[in-house]
């Protein structure tokens, strides 16, 4: 008998991916999906597919006929929704920024506004599924990784982990416009993006900092994240070219080791092999995150390289593959 | 003494481009420009240019102090600016559809509002260079074309002139997003557009088919034009292929020199050499039209390929040069 | 038992896109593939991918260790290796045009050379699934349409059939530039189709005007058909507009009738409702033909719009599809 | 009178942007072109244009009629060609990096060839025209800059020149793919470019890093440059993004201040307000650098993005600049 899923907030181009990937799952079924601006519309009223997928309105949907929920809404609508699904009794997936961040200061901090489920958060687990996968196992609730974060995260945790990353971390990272979502704006208009490359938000200034910080600042100490999102015009995709400095009694060779132990067995992250650097061809479609790692000449200096797929592993593939963790399913079912 | 020039409307796509050609044109200066979305901003917030115009409210304008006024409004809206203008005694280019359809009752039928400066209507001038040159000399008002009309007119007037078009045409045609304009509507978003290609607004729906039914009707009994437009992803550019029946007793060779006789001498027509077709480059960042003519094996039948830059030879440049005729400068003034 | 597969020229996209599918393929596996150009590397090597699948030299392929051999080499290179793969006995499903066109005179017209197999094209099978699926099932040679012919039968067949389709046919065709191959040529480069569009063998030049005729002419007499493709600058996917005459006795209700009653039940036909038109991203990543359809306001005047992704149904796709008939798989087995 | 032109290698990307800049320059005149590949064709025949320049072979050159020889070549190859140009006593303007590097050792040691015209190499004079105005005002031999580092040396050279500027200089670089010139390699196809973004050569292996040091390690003791170049899916256009430290008792009025006083009257420097960043719009098709200041919080710590057309600052519209300080024109002229 299949997982039943319900999706809220099924429209937008986190949600449609969702919506695919799900349909393709051998162990889930969906069971229902609403959208706010679309209610009483289909799927295939909203995008170029045959799926005919109905959109309910989010008050109408049966939440106790669904095993878990993905939650697909900016931040702060999200809040209130989760507590619903929640005391409904359904485990909760969260792809917003709500549930991510542990400490409600630091979430209001960086998201400007106070956290009206601290108890919630409280028993949140942070969904990094290479980094958290234990307690994602045992999870009712998770907060679905932003997308940069999670191939800065994944790109530094080996050297976190071992504790021979330096303090001062650069992230130049690169994305996709589907990373903006589908909302109308001038920044996501073919004209001003096509041809074009920009950066935004530089200056210590972009929101998922917060998450870096969360993952690597307790194995860093005096961690200091410089994060430069740009803005690349293509559809899907990151790429993270991330300047840092490890302990230069470490070789190579002992470096490379440490990512090849950490990673070992990894169905989803592609270490890649000497001399050959991440980009986003390596992990488009995918769930996977690709790294690669560059020795400066001055030991201890490296560049680490690291893509993923926005849509999959920074947002939808990552949240099933949460569930598949939640649910004791295979970790690859329905991402291979 | 340079010509002042007054742009109602600067900050669109078209409007902009319009501004570049103008700041570099040696016989005129730039007076004033208006916005009514930006009034009381300068063109450098808007654009990354170090352009400083600054936007007037339209209501403000200067009309006296321009000798020459460029209104790049949307349809019907720029009905009641071009009488304004035209009230206070100077010179109007318009690069809506409003002045471009001399019969009111057929710019009613296509754009679904009665045309309320009648008057005006009947001394303005179709703008359409290569064709009306004698009387655009003349003219206090002209209507500048249609992006698509232009390609598929100049493509077709040398046989529809010499009476050997025949009477069905299929214009499928493909424009670049700048064409849709710098609003916001999903169908500009950049993830819908890039990596896809669409048809819109075939099967005889497009309000540009009156422009192309204005200039080839007259001269081709029982006209019936299909056109198919359609958004590629490119920021500008048309490409117009064109499927068309001629007198199947002119020779190959007597058709091509139909062109050559048609458009000897003109600066902005490239006539491509046998077995070329046109192609986007041909023209991009140019006031050219490029056409190709390609024979099919059964004698008559022609493909005819077309292309200019949209922002240029399909609005903003084709306005210059028709001002440069209306004030007897050299007609390649600023646009070589 | 999984169906062991033999894929001789796997490194072109059209071998990459298949081994992709091939790999998720339920009922199958990959026994071995080949490369002319890259033997003794892996897949990894040539394309930014995990997948290690090692190249063998094509004279090395144990062809009888496969159940069935799917060749994606050029046109003529394809032959000799076709007889190979027959002589051992093994099933065959030729990706190139060697063995699409079942006169060896009519082949010799289009692609200049001999057929030097003409027994071997007396019993295969033209692998358009939808028209000719009992053959397939037979069938051990399979030739798998071209890209831009699938679009245009799959688009006309329902009018065909019926017999209620006009002479003369305009099919004006968009591709994206993985069609022209890996191979290296100015053509394919960047600079030179980015923010291009560029008609090419346009005028009765294209030799997948051949596989129109073999599936519409035995049901058009006089069938003259005009076919322009295009170079789109996007990656994949084929829009073909096509320009009809339909008996004008039909109403459009009738018309859209024939379609429904052809395609019912079709799981890779994806007909549009009335009043939508195909486009690239019906189809990008399926392997569905999006199909749509548009009346001209003179009666019996039809614009049909179909798309396509060029490398799954317009290739790998349809080829699988092709196995899956074969060997009495679901036929949409491994392609959802 | 106008300046007789003569280029050598007139048909590759930078060449070719040569050319269209010289057509319009109101004090210069092209008297001949030369190209090894393509001699005896036109320019019509390479390009989608109607300029129809014949193309010379390199050794049938008139040399002495011209007054000044661009030479757009590839490394090495142009080190014979600038001693015959030279030896007819010609003035030259080399756009390879030949003559950039002053010391040959430096130059074998990154370009892999002993320099064959030491002499020669010391007359030449680095075409960076913001920083060696007054020498290249009495150059005979320019070497013009590289594209990358026109980009990190406008960058950084106000902080370098006042001596602010820390010694770790990281420079995370963007380009567009003309930069990779038109020659036919994998890496600059379509589909593998398109939807894709690459780092390559990072690591201290780039070639430009040579003109990084050259221009800023003059002033910054213990200077250390990582460069990383990243393939961008667009035509033109080169954005750096460069962490540097600056003396920390510098307020960031005051380092702004050193950029608005190093670049006072710079034509084509376009130093942004506080709290924009530089894009590639920002520079696309113009003769501009463009650059935005960022502070990060902890003091000292600065972004400066610096865009760039890499086919006119970058290469030919640079030359021209060049040209102009040479002979004493506006040094603006033809350029804006």
């Amino acid at each position: 008998m299949k997982l039943a899923i319900g999706v809220i907030g099924a429209t937008g181009y986190t949600g449609y991916e969702l919506l695919q990937l799900l349909h393709r799952h051998p162990r889930a079924r969906l069971a229902w999906a609403t959208s706010e601006s679309s209610a009483g519309k289909r799927m295939s009223d909203l995008y170029p597919t045959p799926d005919d997928t109905p959109l309910l309105r989010q008050e109408d949907a049966p939440l106790a006929q669904a095993d878990v929920v993905f939650l697909c809404l900016p931040h702060v609508a999200s809040m209130e929704a989760v507590a619903q699904v929640r005391a409904a009794g359904v485990c909760a997936i969260d792809l917003s920024a709500d549930f991510r961040l542990p400490d409600p200061a630091i979430y209001e901090r960086w998201y400007g506004h106070a956290h009206t489920q601290p108890g919630l958060l409280a028993e949140a687990v942070y969904g990094l599924c290479e980094v958290n996968r234990a307690q994602i196992r045992e999870a009712k609730l998770v907060g679905n990784p932003g997308c940069y974060p999670t191939t800065v995260n994944l790109g530094l945790w080996p050297l976190a982990k071992a504790g021979v990353l330096g303090p001062r971390v650069i992230a130049d990272s690169k994305s996709g416009v589907s990373g903006a979502g589908r909302g109308l704006k001038l920044g996501s208009h073919f004209v001003e993006v096509n041809e074009n490359f920009s950066p935004y938000s530089i200056g210590y200034s972009h929101r998922h900092i917060a998450e870096m910080e969360l993952v690597l600042a307790p194995h860093v100490p005096g961690l200091s994240v410089t994060f430069s999102p740009h803005l690349l015009p293509v559809n899907r995709g990151i790429l993270s070219t991330l300047y840092v400095d490890v302990d230069p009694s470490l070789s190579p060779a002992a470096v490379r080791d440490l990512y090849a132990g950490a990673y070992a067995g990894e169905p989803f992250v592609h270490l890649l092999p000497s001399g050959q650097v991440a980009t986003l061809r390596h992990t488009a479609g995918s769930n996977r995150c690709a790294i690669g790692l560059t020795p400066l000449p001055t030991p201890g200096q490296w560049i680490v390289t690291a893509s993923e797929d926005n849509l999959i592993k920074g947002a939808s593939g990552q949240a099933v593959q949460n569930m598949n963790l939640m649910f004791g399913f295979e970790e690859t079912a329905g991402l291979m």
